[in-house]
């Protein structure tokens, strides 16, 4: 194990995710130079201070490996992705815990609160739910922070959102880590002298179309009636479907039916694969519209819509800024419908509609949908749609072969054969997915035991869906979890916890699990 | 599809089961003129209309099928196998229902309520959860049913007992249908002249081993102190890990230790392949004792009973009987530990302790080894051991797989290879049970959101557990399905998804789940 390289790739993360916070620090300070805002120029030492102390701690790292061999085996890289995630929430905290300590800042000034930044726990939660993209928050009032802390927190979102679909489009596949054929870009075996070329050139065109959805969406979401910062905070939250909104009342804030169906579109887009996109430059057309997951993807969001909205008709609908509308029009009911199923499939986890309030059937097939999530190879999480879809051929065959053992059928998506490795493979790690949610429920429901919001312990739901909601890198769950709620009462124990299922559900569990495995750091 | 030769063998298993009917019926009819017991000769009265009934219908089957080709293909099978549930629950249902509606039977005298017994559903359900060796009950007052009803319920347990052993044992396998390799006795697939001479033989051997447990068991309960009855309704629903008890606080109604003991004794001999027991008489020790899969299973048993008793240690003890131990000593606190935990592994359902005011951590235990179960092979339910067993090494081979894709480990259970067929097969059960487990919880909520005990709908682990009590044949769960309550509250609707769960659960799937696919029922 080459474990001098890994250190050195980290320490280069390090320095690249520093100069992602340099700019949030110089238009904080300019700004709260220019406009006199004290809490903004704060906020902009707060990130200077954490500029200074990762790019201290990156050239450490990056000299302390300066002269290994320049080697990247399949351990090598799956080592490397697993504490990108858990260095780089370390580095995306300290903006959050610095200036919650440096400037004492209380919650309740009259109980004399700690903000629940100023605590190490909380924070790296907090940054977690930012690289993960996942949106889920210890903040109660999110307006009273400074607009740098805030745009940092979207930032993050925006950092992890491109990390994770880079890794998954591009480096993974050509690593030959995980399934190939879920991903649209072909990418043969790990052949030394090519790998990285192209890995370079995939990665260069995932940005760049990155990179373009950010500008068009911010562009729109700002002509709409957004301001410029808000429109930029939505776009990096909705492009990584993280759901980190600047607004209280997440995109409930905003009212204008043209904000929330851009929302929408963008929503969509980020929880396809992006790999398509890909073939959609390359003018590809067929490719992109004959595959099978799109279809599916599209489909399942389509009858989420469908059903929430028959199941919520002539319901009066409780926003989440608090107003409740008695009698709303069809198209208000099926608008908030259709954000809320694609907000929660996609993982972005906005909300607009306190659905702790809908029928049970809805709130049944938001949790069902939790686990279904986006499509491979974007930036949404969950189990993902090919492998619903590969689940549920398996499934229906395993039936026919108990009354047919000697008819062999083969399984195919689309054009692609799944082979029995891949089967096995797609079940295991949907079984992994519910044995993880388990656990974490379990664990959950333990170290809350005597906590909760009254001391009285937890109820059952609140665990379930804060496990699903932080491994499925969801945000918001039911219950004291809801669309209305947040992270923040939470023992330090319970936070920790969901960190870590966060970055397992992100990074597909492997990449961290087999960390856990003695066989790992054997050297072969 | 031979269904005339089906609908024939259906004609001589009710005539079977009539047979069974009419043993118990002669003893009520005999009990009830000597002792001038009027409620044990109704009973007796309901049994032999129930006799008339089922010998006419068993009748009427079998001549229609008379004239057919002597031919059982695996997919009639398959049908016979499910149609004997579902029509034997017709039958053994029957004896509930006249004698609830022949006599008026009421539950409450001031409000007339009529008793559970007089609506189809729930007098089916009871009769399925007989056959099925679950023992979930509708009943609340046990004692105050007549002696033959009793005895008929417990016969119903013995029956489904014994029928799952020889179906799993020795039916199935011969016939090539499930995984051969789960069950101790090899037999090579389905070469037509040899397969009944060795199913007949393989069956009288379960059936001789099956009767001399019970002789076995019932000596012992009377000898230790409870009446005959008593002795030998308590045998039935053991071995056959059912759970109806002839006692409102079931076995707890028993403070004898040595009862108690002898209890688990046979509850874990239950849960045991029964295939072991021919071994053990062919005096293969070996075999018996190096089976992996009854090692693994004591091993839960043994954890499971070491983790409960300190869990529960020095905590006051509310036994089902009402009485409160408010400080047990550690004997009897780790003896109910003990009976409780075996009790639920091994799918019996008898319960001696309000597990309800347990702490957090032994109820959890007790739902996750719900779905463990007990060994295949046995007349317990569950996922069973082996697959547990297979699913722990295949969970952990492919975490390997991800930094060692190159590497090929062979899983092996015993001397047994799994291959790949076999892990699929494994994984794919696994969750197809999951998945009717929260199909069953959702429908149970939907058909219960305004019911419920005072009509406010119910909790969620409520339906959860009985969803899952009924799918891996239990009885008991938590909450108002818990230890001292019962099913008989639930709505109609509900009741025959649960006894549908438990048909499901008993026959492992498949047998019913292939009626479902359309390929069953085209001609090859």
């Amino acid at each position: 194990m080459n474990i001098r390289y890994v250190i050195k790739q980290l320490g280069l993360l390090m320095i690249v995710i520093s100069e992602a916070v340099l700019l949030v620090a110089i238009w904080s300070l300019i700004e709260g130079f220019y406009y006199n805002m004290p809490d903004q120029s704060e906020a902009g030492l707060a990130l200077v201070a954490t500029v200074a102390a990762s790019v201290s701690l990156g050239t450490i790292f990056f000299f302390y490996g300066k002269n290994c061999d320049d080697y990247l085996g399949k351990k090598e890289a799956l080592l490397l992705v697993a504490m990108s995630w858990v260095f780089g929430a370390l580095i995306c905290a300290m903006p959050y815990y610095i200036w919650a300590n440096v400037y004492n800042i209380v919650t309740d000034v009259t109980t004399n609160t700690p903000h629940p930044y100023s605590r190490i726990i909380p924070a790296y939660f907090e940054s977690m739910s930012g690289l993960t993209t996942t949106g889920a928050t210890v903040l109660s009032k999110i307006t009273s922070l400074p607009r740098g802390i805030l745009m940092w927190r979207s930032t993050t979102h925006w950092l992890g959102g491109l990390g994770i679909v880079v890794l998954f489009v591009a480096v993974l596949p050509s690593l030959g880590v995980g399934g190939k054929k879920l991903f649209q870009i072909e990418a043969p075996g790990p052949s030394q002298p090519g790998v990285r070329p192209r890995i370079r050139e995939t990665a260069r065109i995932l940005w760049m179309i990155y990179m373009g959805m950010t500008i068009v969406m911010a562009g729109l979401l700002w002509y709409f009636g957004m301001t410029p910062f808000d429109a930029i905070n939505h776009t990096f939250a909705t492009l990584a479907t993280g759901g980190f909104s600047t607004q209280n009342a997440s995109a409930g804030y905003y009212t204008s039916p043209s904000i929330l169906i851009i929302l929408i579109c963008f929503m969509v887009m980020a929880g396809m694969n992006f790999g398509l996109f890909y073939h959609l430059i390359k003018r590809k057309f067929f490719v992109f519209w004959s595959d099978p997951e799109l279809r599916l993807y599209l489909g399942i969001l389509l009858a989420g819509t469908i059903f929430v909205s028959l199941n919520i008709y002539n319901q009066p609908l409780t926003l989440t800024s608090g107003e409740t509308l008695e009698d709303p029009t069809p198209f208000t009911s099926t608008l908030h419908a259709a954000f809320q199923v694609i907000s929660i499939q996609t993982t972005t986890g906005f909300c607009t509609v306190d659905y702790e309030n809908w029928d049970f059937l809805s709130k049944m097939w938001l949790v069902i949908i939790m686990f279904v999530g986006g499509s491979a190879g974007s930036t949404g999480g969950g189990i993902k749609v090919i492998r619903i879809l590969i689940l549920v051929k398996v499934l229906l065959a395993e039936i026919e072969r108990v009354f047919r053992p000697n008819v062999v059928r083969t399984i195919k998506v689309g054009k692609a054969v799944i082979d029995s490795s891949m089967k096995l493979s797609t079940l295991v790690y949907t079984l992994n997915i519910l044995i993880l949610f388990t656990v974490g429920a379990v664990l959950i429901m333990i170290a809350e035991r005597n906590g909760g919001i009254n001391g009285n312990g937890i109820d059952f739901v609140t665990a379930a869906t804060a496990s699903a909601a932080t491994l499925n890198n969801i945000g918001p769950g039911l219950h004291q979890v809801g669309a209305t709620a947040n992270y923040g009462w939470f023992t330090d124990f319970s936070l920790a916890v969901m960190s870590l299922l966060m970055a397992l559900g992100r990074l597909e569990i492997y990449a961290l699990l087999v960390l856990f495995s003695p066989h790992f750091w054997k050297s072969e």
